[in-house]
This record gives C-alpha cells, structure tokens and sequence, in this order.
C-alpha cells in the first residue's frame, strides 16, 4: 500500500476533455508509483451533457463533495450547443470563485524542439510564470442591463479588486520570483486608463516589493505587454496582472509556445482552504471530440502543476522531463492521443 | 491658391511628436500640393511640457478652438515625469470622449520588405482593419475607491456600453467588411465572461448583419484572438471590439506587422460633429526623443488615413504607396526622422 493517498476529484468534461484526462491519469498513474503515492480518484459528471440532461451546471451537493477532496482535475468543459457564459460562469468560475483559486499560475515556456511561429526564438528565450488573479477584477460578474432591447440599452460591467485579493496576489508572485534564477517581477495593468484598480495594484506592489528587495520589478502595460510577448518575450521571467489581462496574455503565452496543446494551469488556492483545480488552458475542442487526434500534453503538464501542489516536486519534475524529452524527439509523424500519453507515461518510468 | 483649404490642428506632444509630426506634415504638403489642396495648421502645445508650466491638461479655451478644426494632426502625449493617467484621461481620452470619436480605425497590414517576428508570413497573409470603439466600454472612466489605504479596499473599475455606442460602431464595421474583397467581419469580446457586455455586442451584431447578407461574420473570444493573430493572422478581414480589447489587439497587430513604428490609427468621429483625429499608435518615446531616430511612418500613415476621412481618397493612396515602396527597399541603412520623411515626400512628389 502507498503511504500517502490523494483523493482527486476527476472532472473529465466536454468534447476532448475526458480522452486527455484519460491520458493524464495514466501518466499521474505512473509518476505515483515511484513516489509511494496513491491517487483516490472519484469522477464526476458535469459540463454540457449533465446540462442538456439535468439544466444543473454544479448541484450544491456535488459541490460539498468536491469540496473534500485534495485536488481537482478537470479536462475541458464547453460545448457550442450550450449558450456562452452558462458553463463558464455557472461551473468554471464557479469552482475558482467559490474554492477560492485566487492564483491562476500558468507557466509559458518554449520548450526544446517544439516549434513556435515566432522566428529566430530559441527555447531559452521563453520561460515565464504568469501569476494571474483568480476570484475577482472584471470576472466578478458584477453589472448589468437596463432598457434591454431598447434604442436606451445601456450594460454595464464592473472589475472589482479588493486590496486583500491584490495582495495575496501581489505576495504570491514576489515569492515565486524570489525562488527563481532572474528574480524579476513584471506587473502588467492598464493603471493609465483603469485608474482606480491600476493604482492599487501599483501601490501595493511597491509595498510588498519593500520586503523583496532581491527581487527586480518592473511594471508594463497590457497593450505594450501584449506586442512584447510577441517580439521581446524573453523580457519576461514572473508576470503578474490581474484576471482579464492574464486571460489573453496566457494564450499569446501558449500561441508562442507551441499553442494551447501544450499550455498548462493551476488554479490554486495557496492557503489549502479548498482543493486547488488544474486543467489545460485549452477548451472542450469538440471538433476533434472522440477521435484520438487531441495532444494530451497540456492536460499531462497540469498534473505536473499539481504534484508540485500537493508537496511532490521531485514527481512534477520527472513528468516534465518526460514531456520535455518527449517534444524534443518529436518528428511529424502524427501520435494518438493515448499513444502520446503511453510514451509519456514509459518515459517517466524510465526515470524510476 | 488652392481650391480647398482644410483647418488643421496639429499638436505635436512630448518625447519625438514633434519629430515624427513634423515629417508627416512634409509629406501632407507635397501630396496636398497635386490635389489642389491646402493645409491651415494651427499648432497647440499640449502634453507634459504644459501640465508641468500650467498645471493644465486641456484648457475649455482650446478645447473650443479645437473643436473648429476639420481635423486634428497629433504626435504622441506622455512622460514619465507626468503621473500615469494625467495626459491620458486629461487629453488624449478627453478629446477622445468629447469629440465623439466612436470610431478608433487601426489598419493591420504587413507590408512588403517589412520584417515580422512571425516565421513563414508572407505579406498577404495580413490585412485587416481593427474598427475600435473609442468612447465608451472599460475606458468611460467610471469607479471608485472605497477605504483607500486600508487593509478594506475597494477600486471598481466599470465598463459602460451603450446600445447606440455599440450599434454605431458595428453599423460602421460592417459598411467597411462590405467595402473590401473578403467581406469578413469578426467580433471580439469576451461573452461568456462579460456575459452583459458581450451579449449586447452580439444581439447588435446579429441584428446589424441582418442588412449586410453578403458579409460573412465570425466571432472570437480576445482571448483566442490574441492567439489567432499570432499563428493565424490571416483569419481576419474586418475586427470590431470593445474599447479595450482594441487597445491589446491592435498592438500585437503593430507587433506583427513590424512593430508600432508603422502602426497608424484615426480617432473618427464619422457623423462629423466634431473634428476627427490622427495619430501614431506609438507613444513619445521620450528615450531617443530629439535623436533623429525616430521612424515617422506611423505618423504618415495616419495623414493617409486622415486624407481618407477628409474625401481625398487618391491622396490617400499617394502616401500608402509611398511608404510601400519605401518599406520594400529598406536596407539595413539606417536613416534619420526627416531623411525618411524626405524619401517620403518625394516618392509622393514622383507620382505626381
Ligand atoms: C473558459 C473561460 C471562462 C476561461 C477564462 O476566461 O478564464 C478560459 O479562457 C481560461 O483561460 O481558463
Ligand atoms: C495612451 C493610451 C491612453 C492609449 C489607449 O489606451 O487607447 C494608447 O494605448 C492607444 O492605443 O492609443
């Protein structure tokens, strides 16, 4: 019997959701075995189908269940046959919101081999950790509609940023900074135009800076952020910015590094209160549902992710090296998505 | 003397505005003099050297004289030594915002000879045009601060859309789709987050696009569009959105296309209530300020699109395929502010 057994929570989703979870579990399957590690997993229908079957999006007795548990891992949910924002808002941010995930931690990085559309980008330009807000700003889902309909319609939508939500925020990424070898922080906002919610950023950045003076900082505009990711990525080593700006930031992130098939993520909860959530930061790609074509990698990357969560970072490294030898080799023959997860898999064997 | 004469304001700015100004004007003048045109410039001194003498960011007297102009010529506002967001809310969005111009237009284009950081794009692979809104959305300056200081904070920030913002713009978005050969229109937003924003942008898309069946329309999250233009550019055609994801779009479009020293953009106020106005998407760059480094074609670009607005289409064309020709022998030879400005004039003077 292993010594340590980790209750999971298993989200497995929409369209390719379920085949790259699959996928991820095997790998986790195989890592755990070295690490006299145990995963407990319990597999919960939600997304698109419970929806169309049900009209339930996260029944409250579900959600105390997954309450529970150590860890979440979730696949993809979404389907076009479900109205926009139904799922999005009603189980996605539902779970960050409510279990508090107020750090979305993506890492962008150009991994050897893998192709990326920038030219002349070497793999050791590319490696950054977005520490991206979780439970507030413009996902808040505050605002409205008055006069619907009507020549008069006006909508409103209102970022909410609390000084505690910044905060944390803010302390979380100056000590990932810290822990790396550049020691640099980059805030991205819009704090010329979002004066009220840039200023409190700014301040408590020069706040909490004071007590990280190892640490470099630096600070960027979304707009200027966004064409230097694309033109000077390597100025970036932890960037920090709030939850609207880290969305689009982080798929320029996984566009430059090979796409989103590879793009990790972990929405963590730092202080443990409820189980962090780890999923690619791909969707449910229903167009490739069902036909082995999806690359599991992301989704095996994000278990990485949490295995680093959950105190086993020796585990995490060992499925990065299996991913990172695992690209490097990559010719154009074209893999299944469970014959990419069994190579990965054997890999991190190898590594026994 | 000339058959028309058009009232021009022109303000320079800070950093290299007046540089880059002062080469758009060259070229306006020789294009002017073979359409039987003229250009009455008044210069206004506005930006960071008058807030820092007067305290002033745009004094009613000359926001009233400027609002007699037919059009308004601007180099770049902004310094470091200003606060974040004085010259910004107090003059670039304050003219913005009163001068009604619900149209930001920011052409997306890869010239010929001009290198991208994207590998494998070829010149054609690029032209879009990006119809921005400029006077509402994220930007209406709406929020507040609540407990400053305290460990209670609270800064809003509230994105204000409007249906007769939205269905102006979009109304303008698609009579620019049907204007060009691919007839493609793409909303970006973010509708299944900003569920009230997003959802008026669509109803008025679906209902704007009822008159316009030969327009094929698409939509993307920013998100995935911010991804798209990097390793699918060639996807869109015409791209309306919201004040703000326009702003982080229409940079990685510069980034893409060369880099903001050619990126162009109008300020168009379309009813002609107010003057509309033109101006490089690039900042002051105050660090190589009145080194002659600066490129104007962003600056002379914008004259293109401000002769367009102004009814000289062919003008217009003059310049754009000055600065194509110019951008196709481009050496490695580095040139001066005004030696490019001077190459400039003349290849407009050539076309006679
Ligand atoms: C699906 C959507 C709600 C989500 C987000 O906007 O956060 C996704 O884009 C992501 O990045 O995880
Ligand atoms: C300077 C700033 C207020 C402005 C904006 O955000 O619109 C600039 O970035 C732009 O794109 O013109």
């Amino acid at each position: 019997m292993a010594a340590r057994t980790v209750k999971l929570a298993v989200i497995p989703g929409d369209g390719i959701g379920p085949e790259v979870v699959g996928e991820g579990l095997k790998v986790l399957d195989a890592v755990a075995a070295q690490h006299d590690l145990a995963f407990e997993t319990t597999e919960y229908e939600l997304g698109a189908q419970r929806w169309h079957r049900t009209g339930e999006t996260l029944p409250e007795s579900v959600e105390a269940e997954l309450a529970q548990q150590e860890a979440i891992y979730l696949g993809a949910v979404g389907d076009p046959s479900v109205p926009s924002g139904v799922l999005e808002r009603g189980l996605l941010l539902k779970l960050r919101f409510d279990f508090d995930h107020y750090v979305n931690l993506r890492p962008v990085r150009l991994y050897p081999g893998v192709s990326t559309p920038l030219a002349g980008v070497a793999p050791d330009d590319i490696d950054m950790l977005v520490v991206r807000e979780g439970t507030e700003g413009p996902y808040a889902g505050a605002g409205g509609v008055l006069r619907k309909g009507t020549a008069n319609e006006i909508a409103t939508q209102d970022s909410v940023n609390t000084r505690v939500g910044v905060e944390r925020l803010i302390r979380y990424a100056f000590a990932k900074a810290a822990e790396r070898p550049r020691q640099k922080l980059t805030l991205v906002h819009k704090d010329n135009v979002l004066t009220f919610a840039g200023d409190l950023y700014q301040r408590v950045l020069k706040e909490v800076g004071a007590e990280y003076p190892q640490v470099s900082v630096d600070y960027c505009h979304v707009d200027a952020a966004s064409m230097f990711f694309v033109n000077q990525p390597g100025r970036f080593d932890v960037v920090v910015t709030d939850n609207l700006f880290g969305d689009i930031i982080t798929d320029i992130g996984a566009a430059i590094t090979g796409g989103i098939g590879l793009a990790a993520s972990g929405n963590i909860n730092p202080d443990r209160t409820f189980p962090s959530m780890f999923e690619p930061v791909h969707g449910s790609a229903p167009d490739i549902a069902g036909q082995g074509k999806a690359d599991p990698t992301a989704t095996v990357l994000s278990a990485a992710t949490m295995l680093e969560h959950l105190g086993v970072p020796e585990a995490a490294r060992k499925i990065e090296n299996a991913v990172a030898a695992d690209l490097k080799t990559r010719g154009d023959e074209e893999r299944s998505t469970s014959r990419i997860g069994d190579d990965l898999a054997a890999r991190v064997a190898e590594q026994g």
